[in-house]
């Protein structure tokens, strides 16, 4: 996958003969990067002052800490080699999710998208148009937690599914009302996909089916409603 | 379910007759708790004097704050109403996991087992004895997430899975090693389980195939493994 690539083009392609508009694209979002041009040579890096400071500090290449820098609103940690920040979209993830693994050649760096939602839609009309079926899309990535060890894939960008599905004030299963449960479906989608391939197969994208409950016709909210507002927020 | 009800035998029962050892049992941890006797009633507990401080400032029931406050090891935040603790076995929740919802009656109060891996080594021993079929046993709760909106189904207790498939210092697709992927195999699975049914569907128990590189003979580690050591984390 590189720049200009027709990714949408190259998904209806790759697609199974039964795909269906009830179905859930799930890709991850480094070929969506890839096609978007959301590289980054660390040659061509100049790092700044505070890049510096925060090389020197995490035992980290200056380069990279100053394209981290740059994707970032807010650090909210630095320890350990690693960055916690809060990204340009409001993502809180390690070293703002710019990444140097499965990057296209060595000394290459993959940034998040620049509006994950906006590329699921463009994915999502694109691979209508070149295949007149018309699933969902979801841009994901993995993500670290704070309190458990080990990342899970999260969703970055959604067009066409419910991203949460909020309980609050529905009854449970014994009549009593439920106070905050809200079922982040589109994470545990994007969880769900990443267990079907191998972390080293090199696939993309996975084809998930039998969510159908939580698919639309509209591209809908997108996964930025997955993103917790910081005033309401314990944890910045 | 009701404390020494055999959970064991019922499931081994309503397990579909082609399951495998490969196969894993997601199981819901309000039926463990239950089947354990891990339930307590709002009217049989006296709250202290912290419990009533706590309850009068965050406008809750001060019997329900005891409850939370005897499963915690240390309240970490406060607000709104919610209690975020880290319990007595080390898991990061709202509440220290104590539930009303979809518990037995009105006015009791689920907890979570008192020690999830153990249940789960226990469930799975007795699924085998009651059947004959060894499948991998996955305890789950729903656990809200710093950031990110909505809950996710992940594991409380894990026998004959491994929770964390780390890879750092294997290679990518593109041969650069991996520095900090492991992924949390045991969360995944309990988020897509939970997406296998529905909320208010009463259904404790979904079977996950095609997880067969990741069940092992052994019970191995459990989900313990899957909490970060508080020393590491960078969020309490």
């Amino acid at each position: 996958m590189r720049p200009d690539d027709d990714l949408a083009a190259l998904l209806a392609a790759a697609a199974p003969q039964d795909l269906r508009d009830g179905d859930l694209l799930c890709v991850a979002h480094k070929v969506v990067s890839k096609a978007e041009g959301r590289i980054r040579r660390l040659a061509d890096i100049e790092p700044g002052e505070r890049a510096l400071a925060v090389a020197a500090e995490q035992g980290r290449d200056p380069r990279l800490m100053q394209a981290v820098l740059d994707e970032t609103a807010t650090v909210l940690r630095a320890e350990r080699g690693v960055l916690i920040c809060e990204t340009r979209h409001g993502y809180v993830c390690a070293n703002a999710g710019v990444d140097q693994s499965n990057a296209g050649a060595p000394g290459e760096l993959v940034l998040l998208p620049t509006d994950p939602d906006r590329s699921a839609r463009e994915l999502r009309a694109g691979i209508a148009a070149a295949s007149g079926v018309r699933p969902a899309v979801l841009i994901t990535d993995s993500f670290g937690r704070a309190w458990r060890l080990g990342q899970t894939d999260v969703a970055l960008g959604a067009a066409g599914l419910v991203p949460i599905d909020d309980r609050r004030g529905r009854p449970d299963a014994r009549g009593r009302e439920l106070r905050a449960t809200m079922i982040a479906v589109a994470d545990a989608v994007a969880g769900a996909a990443d267990l079907a391939r191998s972390k080293d197969s090199d696939e993309p994208v996975v084809v998930a089916r039998g969510l159908e409950r939580f698919v639309t016709a509209e591209d809908g909210t997108g996964a930025a409603a997955m993103r917790r507002p910081p005033a309401e927020d314990l944890f910045r």
